[in-house]
């Protein structure tokens, strides 16, 4: 399979867009993507869309094609595909693009993913959110995505000793980050007791420890060697893409306090760069509530089981430490856009290796990892991304 | 790229089956395939699942990883995809796995539909199929498919001459085939009379033009040919996927008789296999409404603009005839179970072209074709599939 280099980076602001339509969204940062990649539109050889509800929410399937016609490209007539894998479905859509290009299949495919989450009651946002749990298992009794999370946590709690403070750090330390990010839609710092002392939603869990569904989009393009070339040189390569399952439900599992599909999609793609945690400086993980980024960081293998958290405590998954970790904010302060996620926190790490984050900009960051999951875990997708030539830190 | 082998097929009766649900269906079909392939479950490498509106109707997402959760594979891990792309989810499933096994990305790979239609509200049931159009400037405006469909068939009318009864002689050639179909959902002959005396839908077409929304699974199991190899050796071969989008609305397509999306994956698919509509034996094609299969059959180029019409009328279309055009009986006998559609069609040509579709078999066929449509032809996916070994007709 051939290399495949990500060229080019487009997103929107993540927040309340009520005067912005999925496909202005969805176009917008596709266009993004496209003028900073340089290529034109009829370079453009296939498409991939993620959006987990328009479906449900707006009524609107067949998302692939309709992005290309919003584009303006219909007339190109190139395949265009809506691909879905719950709240990861905007890794899914990136996953497959990088397929395509590696297979030879395609020799430029942008993936976009978008979401429009706040323009509709809050029990369609909540339905939304735990759709990618087991419904007939978990929502039909009532169970809540933050709910299922709950449960994770005192397990965790019970197993490790993480303590409610351990957990609202996380909160507070992503929002430390994304006070930096323009695009952030809570772009401001919070502290610990603000995060404790917010209403309860499950408990442990507060207000402040849940990612909020935002309206957003993100998009890329990937293109294969000679293409990058073209286009001015590689600057970033996606150096492993892998995908894992699991049980959708928390009751089928053997543990419920390691993420056993990221657990083996992180062992692939460390397998795929012959790497390990170590050589990553800058990921963007799914803290879609705070211990869940507790959770990902262990089944990743940055930390052993229970440590992530006094890790997180200590300050070294923040800048200055081991690894900075959603220095975009993340889904806690950059916003939860369902199927714009995963290519959001593409784009992120992308502008991360390439020295082009800005104040977020993490110090010679060569090795860059995401982590998306759908739902408490029934799917993983991470992608490893790396910078290509420059100088060595 | 490697060549693609179809190694197994399995299909759930089409219907109003009540008493089944999406999670038993798809695992019905998903265990069927991998029986026909004689895979076993530890050899499977990926799956990809495409339902259309699974996630609007049953609040569901996720149902890649639901499927293999269902199917007892959870613990293997492997990477499981939900596809979409409206009506012709079931054919993009097919070609995402397609495309994974042509790239060396994985060896075994299924791909599962299905759709839950019938126990939901009838106004449900419009929604979710002029889903697949545009809904902001169709279906927010009342459009509904069938209604679309009018507007094309009377334009075709206008421009070629095309009858009523000629229209209507699609359902009659379909219900003909669909009798011989124990799976389809309306295994029953009809007369011209009959359809053009059911109950008006959107003048010119009347009930018994439509397909009606069932409920049923389909899936197919693909492999690369060493594995085809051990399988006992490959019989059908994935000679061609191809894919192409148009604008999602009618009003910003240069025509409405031509599906330009079907045109354009139809010579791409011809391309591959440096052939001609001449060679196929056996199509299975996008009749959801009767003049879709006219557009199609025109837009595949099996008949000139306008000509599709008359020959299906001198029964070119049927056994003895130029093609056997949907010997399963289409969407029309068979059902239109949106997801499953695509790889029920593949399913079908696949028995075919291995001489094992009983009392529909068309004597000696070799090379087979399907094509989906989404909507009225935002998307459309062309495949063709080749008898491998085995006598010459």
């Amino acid at each position: 399979m051939r290399d495949v280099f990500l060229v080019g980076v487009g997103t929107t602001s993540f927040g309340e867009l009520w005067e912005i339509s999925l496909r202005e969204l969805i176009t917008e940062a596709g266009l993004a993507a496209v003028q900073d990649a340089g290529v034109a539109g009829a370079q453009i050889d296939a498409m991939y869309v993620a959006s987990t509800s328009a479906g449900r929410l707006l009524g609107q399937q067949q998302l692939g094609a309709l992005a290309l016609d919003e584009a303006g490209l219909a007339s190109t007539n190139i395949p265009a595909t809506r691909i879905e894998a719950g709240d990861a479905s905007g890794a899914a859509a990136l996953r497959s693009a990088a397929l395509a290009v590696a297979a030879g299949a395609h020799d430029v495919v942008v993936a976009g993913g978008v979401e429009k989450m706040t323009d509709v009651l809050e029990d369609d946002q909540t339905t939304a959110l735990v759709s990618s749990a087991d419904m007939e298992w978990e929502g039909f009794f009532g169970a809540t995505l933050p709910s299922l999370y709950a449960m994770m946590a005192r397990t965790h709690a019970d197993e490790h000793g993480t303590t409610r403070e351990q957990m609202a750090r996380v909160a507070v330390k992503n929002h430390e980050h994304g006070a930096d990010n323009p695009d952030a839609a809570y772009p401001f710092e919070t502290s610990i007791d603000a995060v404790t002392g917010s209403p309860p939603v499950a408990e442990p869990l507060t207000m402040f420890d849940c990612a909020s569904p935002v309206d957003g989009a993100a998009a890329v393009v990937l293109a294969d060697e000679a293409t990058a070339q073209e286009l001015g040189g590689p600057r970033v390569r996606v150096a492993a893409t892998a995908q894992a399952s699991d049980a959708l439900a928390l009751h089928r599992r053997d543990s419920i306090t390691t993420l056993e599909s990221t657990r083996v999609a992180a062992e692939e793609a460390f397998g795929e760069i012959d790497g390990r945690p170590e050589d990553v400086d800058v990921a963007e993980v799914h803290d879609v509530v705070t211990i869940a980024e507790l959770l990902s960081l262990e089944s990743l293998g940055f930390y052993r089981p229970g440590e992530a958290a006094t890790a997180t405590e200590k300050g070294r998954t923040t800048y200055g430490g081991d690894v900075v970790v959603n220095p975009s904010g993340g889904l806690k302060a950059r916003g939860h856009a369902l199927g714009a996620t995963g290519l959001a926190q593409a784009a992120e790490v992308a502008l991360q290796l390439r020295g082009e984050a800005g104040d977020r900009q993490a110090d010679g960051a060569r090795t860059g990892l995401t982590q998306a999951v759908a739902g408490t875990g029934g799917t993983s997708i991470v992608h490893i991304l790396e910078a290509v030539g420059g100088g060595e830190r």
